[in-house]
């Protein structure tokens, strides 16, 4: 039920991107286009859609911000896979890698101004449109600042949780935080029900971060598309790592984490001693309760079927096996 | 006078850059305004300054879209030494010298959000607000377009002059063109108002553009703060190289273009033979066209103190010396 409905809501979404970043089929546009017209799950705007029924709106209504909402997200992405050198994204080359740096970056910032151009350009009460593209720009600042502390971490072995949870609440939380809130805005939703719908997407954005990287050490390479403990072999600081670092395990991490080389059997023995410290179940633990104030975030919205899909979308982020 | 003004109007905008990008300081936050606080001509601000106060506006409620433009147009000139590898830029080492790569394109990229942030949450009659966002949004795809035919140019020879007119106007006059707009937005202008100020910054940034290129080959390094002939070393493909690519000093052009190592004896022999060959008067003569389109352009506007200024800017686009 939740995954027809996800698949409808991205058919729709990807019929927009087609159409309204047309351009002139120039390797531009088609290094533009590589990313958003590949899927993905379309989480954000699906929650652009749910909010804006859940205040009485439409999906249609909700179809720009959600279209810009993607091409933003997408935008992220093209940027990320060149700051971080990453050569594949949903199992396929990334933007630079197959057309350059210099088109790497120009697609991603096309992506970012046709984002702005389908929100603003849309039919519509001009306010609704201006405070969700308001809404929008000030989302990409946090994202900025948390892509920016990500990197800084990487150099770090001291990052605490606090300083954790801040960023993916920057990198992640703030755009599902956006995506509620853009859904509350064009559904003509009260301050309120707006609110709730941000703090149901900020919730959820945290909590299906953490449910990330702990898949990314849980789950099997056929399921997952990569391997698992990438996330080790590349230093990255995810809770589990900073949780690990704080027991006995931490030693075996340090000797592990940043190592390219990193063996299949390497990572398993890490997994096994990270596991035998609860450092798994309490980073699953933390997910399931930014989840569980998601959904207790939208308690005071009225019952409705979009409700109870966003309740669905909830249980989903952490109950998924990739 | 206008040079006074145009401090005035820059002074204005370069406080309220400060002000609006707060930051904490980090380096992403000096990454983002080291170049916007350089300085530079600010003549997108003055534009629409100018343009606001035209049809009856005032400067103050022309600072917010003043502010995103110079943001917008600081965005593309980071992006830009990225993409081209330039390791200076007025005088100081640009962003990603300093910062890094990665450190580059994210300052770029938070300057792109700043300048929307700035656009939609000033105060002010939303429809007007988001008007003018949705041009500046049509504006930073054409800019897209523009760097990205720039881009194409560097491997072709065989540029045509209405090929680079369109490269020029989508590269440089469109936000020109975008700068005029917002003012007459802003300012409360009527469509045929609008119209013109557009048409204003649309002639007038493809004729500055072109004059910049004439500047580049007849100029002095002192006055220039770059060597004279960097374009030919870099083989830009400018409206001189074109049109001389047309005549028999095309040969000798082709020994030097794209060449790093030409002395300066080289291009001061070349420069001669393209003097002698007519090409340094014909572009100097496109550029005075558009910039007599430009002034034409606001003849239909009443007669203003801020009319007689833009027209002043028009005429000191293609006699300055820098």
């Amino acid at each position: 039920m939740l995954e027809d409905e996800l698949r409808r809501i991205a058919k729709i979404v990807g019929s927009n991107i087609t159409s309204s970043v047309s351009g002139d089929g120039s390797p531009l546009y088609r290094a533009a286009l590589h990313l958003p017209l590949q899927g993905g799950k379309r989480m954000r705007p699906f929650l652009v859609a749910k909010a804006c029924e859940a205040v009485g709106g439409t999906v249609e209504g909700a179809v720009p911000a959600a279209t810009a909402i993607e091409l933003l997200h997408n935008f992220t992405l093209v940027h990320d896979d060149i700051m971080d050198n990453d050569l594949l994204r949903r199992g396929v080359p990334t933007v630079h890698t197959l057309w350059g740096l210099p088109l790497g970056i120009l697609a991603g910032d096309l992506l970012f101004a046709e984002a702005f151009e389908v929100m603003l350009s849309s039919k519509g009460e001009p306010e609704r449109r201006r405070r969700a593209a308001s809404i929008l720009a000030r989302a990409m600042i946090v994202l900025s600042e948390g892509q920016y502390m990500d990197m800084s971490f990487e150099s770090r072995v001291d990052v605490s949780e606090v300083e954790y949870l801040d960023m993916v609440y920057r990198k992640t939380g703030a755009l599902f935080q956006a995506a509620g809130e853009l859904g509350g805005v064009m559904g003509g939703g009260d301050e309120r029900s707006i609110a709730s719908l941000g703090a149901y997407g900020k919730n959820l954005g945290v909590g299906f971060q953490i449910f990330d990287d702990y898949l990314g050490m849980t789950s099997s390479e056929e399921v997952l598309g990569k391997s698992v403990g990438n996330d080790i072999r590349e230093g990255k600081k995810t809770l589990i790592v900073i949780k690990t670092l704080q027991t006995p395990a931490g030693e075996l991490l340090l000797s592990s984490l940043g190592k390219k080389s990193a063996s299949d059997t390497e990572i398993e023995t890490l997994v096994k001693s990270i596991k035998a410290e609860g450092v798994l179940d309490y980073v699953r633990g933390r997910a399931s309760s930014y989840v569980n104030a998601a959904k207790a975030a939208v308690s005071n919205l009225s019952e409705s079927t979009a409700r109870a899909q966003l309740i669905e979308l909830a249980e989903y982020a952490v109950s998924r096996s990739k």
